[in-house]
């Protein structure tokens, strides 16, 4: 059995500790007091259980006791995915007092199941071709801005050599309209900057939006070329992020609005390294932005330096994930960040590059030096895709959006618009003769639980003699034929409707001199004819 | 123009909280420094405006000094939805320190945007019969049971005339057969037991899945006649839930699993009536558990009686949420939860009805005995509408002797033989006007996942406008008509197919002088149809 070591830091009374890591493993798991588990197996395969209690060094009499406690759940727990992962380490404990999450340990059969970065450290360097340092990466903003001004700033960083643009996480386009208006903008002043600079510079817009809209948009930005997005994943949840990551061919820029509760207090929640890096980068995060040292927020070094391990040490066959520092920086810090952060790192700035001059590409230009500077052996490729970057990305078939009403229509000669006939099935299959079919609707992502075709067998044709556990309906549409099941024969004229039951043995047959029609509806999930 | 006004509590010496107060306003609206803004336009249209800064009274002069800080935000900052009202209220300022979201008054115009919860108090009383006093209700557990145990203590509780038995949130099947296989048996039980007590107990499973699985499993749920979930709106995210609320026919409970890191500490964060009332209703649930005063959490009296407030106060037109205490009670403390608590409540009573006798039907009669005693006044209406709960899903129709072929023949004038047109549905149901409906197959014992029916609109007629998760597909048969669905509309004429998604709104009209006639596909298991 695997299980998921969880670590966990209590600042208890030391009478109290045993009772407390117990009643944590209780909770998290069977939620009911140890005297109501009725039988042994269950324990066995269910409880958390306790491995060590470990006191921490107290600095003196007065400070308060803690304790690091590691608890081992089993893995299948977790099975259900990363919604069950979270609740399982922190889910109702997050509502008692003064327990921190501090270390998870997930067994590689675990995190098999997770795809991570789509990109990752080493594909995105290779997107960008630029290896060996940091990359300058800047942000959209202020909000209230128009797309145009907004765009002018993106032509500017592109321009001056920046890799990487991003929009303020608090653009929010209310309307689909607007939001691609404005995408569109930008991406073109990201590929203008790019044309100008030589050098590829990406643009990750904004994904955010009512749900049930996300998709959507996702989908504009992938038809669109977009490589990346930024998304704030405490907001709009992190499977949710897992999931768009997993259908989507785009790199995932994680923001870590509203999650600064699990943070502020060295007591409760849990370590930034776990929640921005691990599990960020587990629901498939390519970048994880985090407040900096010595910006407007308060992570302090050792923070900012466990974000960027979890982000990069290996974690199952996850690809690592880039830590992006934002704020605080400035373009006399930057040799003070390149020592601390490394070339593995995306130095986020904002005001800084905005407020160093009024020329947003010249600034970007002084920015990017000293950082080449810095890793004298890095390489920026000039740029031979810039142009991929807007048909590189393989397009996904037409959208998967909801549509308000699908209509098929008959156009003349049984043939319907959009739907042309395919061949009734592999040749190699049970034997037939003369059979068109046409889906009309069951296999052009429609929701239904049943699959509606039309099928045509010419003058002395006939489909094939076979049967299967699925079941058949038919209407007659054009022409006279024959049906024949179980041994029984019946005539099909236009608007008999006929049932085969499940394996009985069945054929259709046209020995008239015109075309024998007829619509067939079968359950959508079926099984393959067999031989009689 | 319409603000949000937020009131926050900042603890910080009163030489800063001038600046602090100025730089939350900021950060959370344009994200740059003042000095940054360009323009006075966009000053006055976006930035967040600090109306006052109240000292609070310092009970000794060791104590850290507090100030309640009210700002106001244009509210037009949040019309793209509930995940841009949480990032403008709490998202970067959560990375801060000793800021707590304290107070939000929301404009109408605002408000008038969510559609919060489904059913709310009196709706679920309706249903359920109870009227002035609070519904007793449990939870399935523990997670290691087998579907046949969950079930048997579903049957208890609902024979000893508990109102509402819900999953614990830790039951998570991996597999949707597996989940489909205990709800359905947890249903059965459920039912089986409001038969024995002849009252109305209701099943809320649990709606957990990987994103993309997640509807998959609430359709499943609408069809097969459930009324209401369990959901974990900090992991799943808080606009997915309002996503699914306006969705499925469903009400929500909300479970505040993962949402404590933002109460623990009461210098940051925001008030549990904020999260778990304010914004959970606006999110659609129907019901907020919380941890009660004197469970193993550490919520306090005054945290209590404040989520029971935000749940039930006016809030613009939405309907008032059930305040869900849980943990905490016994027997011995019914009284005093039914003077705390009044009569507006769930109690929400685990291991206490376990463990107050083997017998959980006989626990929970004696459970609810008292609460009934302890609101003399209170009404339980007898179940006139347990067989609603059974029927509110078409139930399929009793399997048929297995026929080797089953010919459905056409006679004329679009009448089949052994096949009798019906009305098209109970007169007192949504309204329509002259159409016939021929059932042709699926109704008489073919095991088909579909239906297959004919109806015929005569000249000026109207099917029902209404909408339903099962999906339509219509292929025109005789003369002509109009489908429209989600506002779009196509003319149906011979051999034309069309398709209807969830959840559209449709409706078919005829027009002409001909009778207007139509094939019509359904899944047969399906939901009841809905107004629009």
């Amino acid at each position: 059995m695997d299980f998921i070591a969880a670590t966990y830091r209590l600042t208890c009374p030391g009478t109290e500790v045993e009772r407390l890591s117990r009643d944590i493993a209780l909770e998290q798991t069977v939620e009911v007091p140890d005297a109501l588990i009725a039988c042994e197996a269950l324990r066995e395969a269910v409880v958390g259980r306790v491995i060590s209690i470990t006191p921490r060094p107290q600095p003196d009499s007065d400070s308060a006791e803690q304790f690091d406690v590691r608890i081992d759940y089993p893995a299948d727990l977790a099975q259900s995915g990363l919604s069950a992962l979270l609740n399982l380490i922190y889910g109702n404990i997050s509502l008692k007092q003064r327990i921190r999450l501090r270390g998870l340990q997930l067994p590689a059969s675990l995190l098999s199941h997770y795809r991570g970065p789509n990109l990752g450290v080493a594909g995105l360097r290779q997107t960008l071709g630029v290896f060996g340092r940091p990359l300058l990466a800047t942000a959209l903003k202020p909000r209230g801005s128009t797309a145009e001004q907004l765009a002018v700033r993106a032509r500017a960083f592109a321009a001056g050599g920046g890799d990487l643009v991003k929009d303020d996480h608090n653009l929010a386009d209310v309307s689909f309209d607007d939001y691609c208006r404005r995408v569109k903008l930008c991406q073109q002043g990201v590929l203008d900057g790019s044309q100008e600079s030589g050098r590829t510079c990406l643009y990750f817009p904004n994904l955010a939006a009512p749900m049930g809209d996300l998709e959507r948009r996702a989908e504009f930005l992938v038809r669109q070329g977009i490589r990346g997005v930024l998304i704030a994943p405490m907001i709009v949840g992190l499977d949710q992020v897992r999931y768009l990551a997993h259908k989507y061919p785009l790199s995932f820029m994680a923001h870590p609005t509203f999650a600064g509760a699990y943070f502020h207090d060295a007591t409760h929640g849990m370590e930034p390294g776990l929640l921005l890096g691990t599990l960020f980068r587990m629901a498939g995060c390519d970048a994880t932005v985090y407040p900096n040292l010595g910006g407007r927020f308060s992570f302090t070094a050792a923070d900012c330096r466990q974000i960027d391990e979890h982000s990069l040490a290996p974690l199952g066959e996850l690809r690592s994930a880039w830590p992006a520092p934002a704020g605080g920086m400035s373009y006399e810090n930057l040799g003070q960040m390149a020592s601390d952060r490394g070339e593995d790192s995306i130095f986020l700035i904002g005001g800084a590059l905005l407020g160093d001059s009024a020329d947003l590409k010249a600034s970007t230009a002084r920015f990017l030096d000293r950082i080449v500077e810095l890793f004298p052996r890095s390489i920026s490729t000039s740029s031979s895709n810039v142009n991929d970057v807007v048909s590189a990305c393989e397009l996904p078939a037409p959208p998967g959006t909801q549509r308000l009403l699908e209509h098929v229509r008959f156009v003349q000669g049984f043939r319907w618009d959009g739907r042309d006939p395919v061949p009734y099935k592999p040749s190699d299959e049970l034997p037939f003769r003369d059979v068109s079919r046409t889906e009309l609707i069951g296999t052009a992502g429609e929701k239904t639980a049943f699959d509606l075709r039309y099928f045509e067998i010419g003058p002395g044709g006939h489909s094939s003699l076979e049967k299967h556990v699925h079941t058949h309906v038919v209407i007659g549409t054009r022409g006279e034929g024959t049906l024949v099941s179980g041994g029984k024969s019946v005539t099909i004229k236009p608007f008999d409707v006929a049932y085969v039951p499940p394996l009985q043995v069945h054929q259709l047959t046209n020995a008239s001199s015109e075309p024998f029609g007829f619509f067939c509806i079968v359950d959508h999930e079926r099984d393959r004819p067999q031989q009689p």
